[in-house]
């Protein structure tokens, strides 16, 4: 934001003037509307965005329609990290008086985008997402108080609840280095969002640091599913030089490593040394347990739904001064490292 | 319904009538207000049902008004059973063009008669519902194209899609026999609804017809929650007659009882016999893999979505017929069950 402007100044006639488009384009553009050209619709939003225009409408809407309804926004809901966080978040919002609605995008931008604009841009006080987005263009233009939970977009001027990737990564690789293992593989998914990009980086600092060159043979990117943890641990295993010690980098990957264990009858934390990120159900059944990462799922929610709360409460739709929260990692130090010095 | 009636010559005049109260009564009734006392309530729903009387805002905003919008509504949405079926519907759901709302009620009566009350009954256009009440009133309250999952309740007048409970317990107990089995204990939960009771009548009637008595000391009946298999498990397995066979009556109970064996060191298929109700993660884990009754739990979900949406299609809100759909269950054998004989 360059300069400073009286929020309540500017109209919707001010943003057209800027733009240099009609009032009814803008109109368009605030609701959803298509037959506008994505080069147009990108010059509006720059210049709500920098004029810090909110609607009239929607600031009255927010005023006046009170709904006792949240929502929580998330990619899908079949891994338990999601069902976690709305636990927490129904939760608070209950104590609160709030229903909640859960939504499952199913990971697709445009289906995201056409429930903003058909049913939680109406129906709801305010959002809990985990976003499916990539651009914090998407994210200016919510009009709802909502927080953002895991996935943080920069610049989307939103809030977040988020958890140290970098240090949880950065911790697991670590103990792995002290317990003197140098061929540390990483099996992860795309480097969409910055959980992804952090644990890829906090992985690669703590073997820089150790004075051991990463190696790419010992990166498989995959999806971040059993199925792609499951046959990258088999890959590795059974390439000339297998990796001594894998970090699986979310729960639904440890848990198809495990598994690719018990296939290739590699005991774990004698054969291969294992650490996942998030706790996971095979990782605190097999023997040895599994070593995780441990974040705070459940209170991720709960964090989220009282600063969501909060917000309702103030009617506060401020986005020029967005609030991180970043919680905490630990280290879950189970048996399945071995000591190799 | 004793008594044909056409439904366009009843009034909320007639329902006031017959029940004997005022108009305005009638009107608190339906729209869920309180400060009518329990008995007349229950008698302006008698009269209700009888006359089969939809009222008229209600009928003409179910012509009217489409959302597209379908809510799954839920008593809990970590058990994967229930995400399954969650899966199932979105899956139909999108592709006819609704979007899914999901609901958790927590399992509590009086979250779900709220949330019918002051969401459902404006903002969707049909429901999947696994309810929570236990009674057949409630059902036959709702107004909105409605298909019953899992928990079928007798007179609710609505569709239900199930599966067939007793005939699971009752092939998983009749297996256990025919491999030489007497001590076959049951774990399960409260029978609070149809799928508890008949899954412990399968498991009765196999017995009687294989002339053993059920002994009520192998009959664990806690929560249907993973910790309660796991104490169950562990009492049955430290009693002074342990039994040599155990039916775990769903997925949660099945895993606790896996993890119980494990800090028990026992082996499964070999120490002692297993067989689980539905598919859970450990079973399929353990080697040998865990025998468990299978049903099509994603199906179940799709099933029931194309029938609510047909039902939308036809504006049918007739409760009259009601179509329950049973599905299939399939005992998937493994190697969890030792041959006695």
């Amino acid at each position: 934001m360059e300069r400073v402007v009286t929020e309540k100044d500017i109209t919707i006639k001010d943003v057209a003037k800027h733009a240099n488009v009609s009032v009814a384009t803008v109109s368009r553009v605030l609701n959803g509307l298509d037959r506008v050209s994505e080069s147009t619709r990108k010059r509006v939003l720059k210049v709500i965005d920098e004029l810090n225009f909110v609607p009239n409408t929607m600031a009255a809407s927010m005023v006046k329609k009170k709904t006792n309804m949240l929502s929580v926004v998330v990619p899908e809901i079949q891994n338990p990290f999601y069902t976690a966080v709305i636990g927490g978040t129904v939760e608070v919002a209950k104590k609160a008086g709030f229903f909640t609605l859960v939504v499952s995008t199913n990971g697709d931008e445009a289906e995201e985008a056409e429930f903003f604009e058909s049913f939680l841009s109406k129906n709801v006080d305010g959002i809990i997402l985990i976003g499916t987005h990539k651009e914090a263009e998407f994210y200016r233009t919510i009009r709802k108080p909502t927080v953002l939970v895991d996935r943080y977009i920069n610049n989307s001027g939103l809030d977040g609840v988020m958890i140290d990737n970098y240090r949880g990564a950065y911790e697991a690789t670590r103990h792995f280095l002290e317990y003197g293992h140098e061929r540390i593989a990483i099996i992860d998914g795309a480097h969409d969002f910055n959980d992804g990009k952090d644990r890829y980086w906090g992985y690669q600092q703590a073997m820089v640091e150790f004075g051991v060159t990463p190696d790419p043979k010992y990166h498989k990117q995959g999806s971040w599913l059993e199925e792609s943890g499951y046959r990258s641990t088999v890959e590795l295993m059974q390439s000339e030089y297998p990796p001594t010690a894998i970090f699986a980098a979310n729960n639904l990957i440890c848990q198809g490593a495990i598994k690719a264990f018990r296939d290739l009858k590699l005991d774990i934390g004698e054969d291969i040394s294992l650490i996942g990120f998030d706790e996971n159900e095979l990782a605190q059944f097999v023997q040895p347990r599994v070593t995780v990462v441990r974040r705070p799922t459940h209170e991720m929610g709960t964090q989220a739904a009282e600063m969501l709360i909060q917000k309702i409460k103030e009617n506060d739709a401020d986005q020029s001064n967005p609030k991180k929260v970043v919680l905490d990692v630990e280290l879950m130090k189970r048996g399945s490292v071995k000591k190799l010095n």
